[in-house]
């Protein structure tokens, strides 16, 4: 870890300063004029006006594609290693925003290779079955099945691999060790692996036969994928794919990026029943005082609470209500149990609602799924 | 370059000592109990007899199955990366008598990918056009189509990839680059492809869902991909696979391997004509002496004559014929030009029939051919 904290695909640690990620990385911050840009396609979305994405690659070179009347595809990811808990929908939900808000194309890759190579204790089959699982979780949000492809890396792996091969050319190994962190321990799997992330930016120019602007929203731990990308796109004969970024979403402990592979009592999946999630945010770490009487005294503290978090990135949409409950939060007037219980109302309005989607994506799997 | 050569895949230099390499990679030398054993099995092979496939891996337990009656499976292949030539001819035919002999169903890789990823100057596309124009060499020799699955890794990596990942989680890049000397300016893709290389060993056994021991014959430059398979084989719960390997072809100028990559006129290529074949074979470098007059007197040194090496290796299959070829030249009672022309008969009576029989390939492509 150099200083102080650490992000690539791989590994999270750390405080995370976002601002020293921006520069570390070399992207760019969204500023105002940006978000005006977005406004004149229509409502802006929350995570944007709120920099839960906060930063971007070519961001702007994608609107004048798209207002130029090119078009442009989006592409984002999962690796099926587990369920899917509410940290993972956030930027998938920004992705729906933006295929509603542009009419754009969705290619989504379910990287069961990648996980199988990477998770000592995962078979293929398993990744694969999480993949299945997982599909049924990203159609339940609400993705257009006629603008939206869902694949798994081995069952699209015939069209893919050549693109891949390619791609693998132009990277040694010396590239993968700097941007990923890894060493002569890792195995040859996953060195190669970076090659068959970077396709899905392509898919839409090779099916289309012409050059077809990819935009990726993601977290920013992923952003080294793709700077691998950007560095051999043109080589290959394609435009550089586009990013925009999230910050990671907190875990209901307060730390940086909720996990599966942290305590799960600190994750909400998607598939918990109402005592469980209810459960999770009432045992939530907040920015409340040591007593009732000192809370109401001095206010509590949403800057590090993770109820604030989770209403301010994803389940209070709506602005002016977001700046009341903080402003009742630092002038005492609400105490953390009743603000739980009014964020554990909203996360099981979206949870039951999305429990109900999620049976009925059971039956439409294949509208979705694309295969060699 | 240690003790004077070099041999892996990738780098073949020095004068090969092929004694030390059975001690340096850890195989066996083929033995005449071995041999014998062979011999139950119908007319041994001039290449075993001769020693041009001298040394092996398991290749005792292959006939032990066999006899057995569990039978087993032959894999072998072809980097495309040009037109064939006499040298890579001579280890496919010692297929053929394997597969004539035990009824051995082949697994015939073409490694486009390979190629591709190995060789700057190439494109994807060259390679699968070479891989296509080889296959008619292959075919030409006379494998017998209900026995035999020719493909092109990228025409079969949707059956391949699972369980080339499978392999890429158990091989580290310090593996790699112990056993193929590469290091970290080597491209992610050829640090991968060593898994590609280790599925047609198993995919006989894939097919029939038991596991089906595999014979490779192949030269010993390509034993350390094998190894690697080796040391994972188990741990996939496959069998090992067995080994049979041999000497690498000299060049028509004495080098130690018949190549594409050295000089063009030293190589008699499967579809040069009359005079092209005629003039390379007359210019090749023999074991002659200065002058008539001398060779008379001395004799000539077959074991250092690349026209005697082509008659044992391949185009005198009668052994007391070679025997009375190999005195006649010590006792300098034939001149080199006789015998080059001697042996230019025979080489062009094969290439004949050769281009006659890949002709008619052309249109049995699909007998042989196996797609995702």
């Amino acid at each position: 870890m150099k200083d102080g904290f650490e992000v690539t695909p791989y590994k999270v640690s750390g405080d995370i300063d976002y601002d020293e990620l921006v520069d570390r990385f070399g992207t760019k911050k969204i500023d105002g004029a940006l978000i005006e840009r977005f406004a004149r396609h229509g409502p802006v979305h929350a995570m944007l006006r709120r920099g839960v994405f906060y930063s971007h690659r070519d961001l702007d070179w994608i609107l004048d594609e798209h207002e130029k009347g090119n078009g442009f595809t989006l592409y984002t990811g999962r690796g099926p290693s587990g369920p899917i808990h509410i940290g993972h929908t956030m930027p998938w939900m920004f992705a729906k925003y933006l295929q509603d808000t542009f009419k754009a194309k969705m290619w989504f890759q379910l990287t069961d290779d990648e996980k199988f190579m990477f998770y000592d204790h995962l078979t293929l089959e398993d990744t694969k079955k999480w993949g299945y699982e997982n599909a049924l979780d990203i159609i339940a949000l609400g993705f257009d099945p006629k603008l939206t492809n869902i694949f798994l890396d081995t069952e699209y792996i015939k069209t893919m691999y050549p693109t891949a091969v390619r791609a693998a050319k132009k990277i040694n190994f010396s590239t993968i060790r700097a941007v990923f962190g890894f060493d002569n321990s890792n195995n040859i799997g996953s060195i190669f692996f970076t090659s068959i992330q970077t396709v899905p930016c392509f898919l839409e120019s090779m099916l289309q036969d012409r050059n077809v602007p990819c935009l990726i929203p993601c977290g920013i731990d992923q952003d080294p994928h793709f700077r691998v990308t950007r560095d051999i796109a043109e080589g290959l004969g394609f435009y550089k794919p586009a990013l925009v970024h999230a910050k990671l979403m907190p875990s209901l402990a307060g730390s940086e990026k909720m996990s599966t592979s942290t305590n799960l009592n600190d994750t909400i999946f998607m598939t918990d029943d109402e005592d469980t999630a209810r459960k999770k945010v009432m045992n939530a770490f907040t920015g409340g005082r040591v007593s009732v009487e000192e809370q109401r005294r001095m206010g509590g503290e949403p800057d590090i609470c993770s109820i604030y978090q989770y209403n301010l990135y994803h389940f209070e949409p709506d602005d002016s209500k977001l700046a009341q409950l903080r402003s009742d939060c630092k002038s005492g007037s609400i105490m953390c149990g009743e603000c739980k219980g009014q964020l554990f109302e909203k996360i099981w309005t979206f949870l039951r609602k999305h429990q109900d989607e999620r049976e009925k994506a059971k039956d439409r799997i294949e509208d979705f799924f694309i295969r060699d």
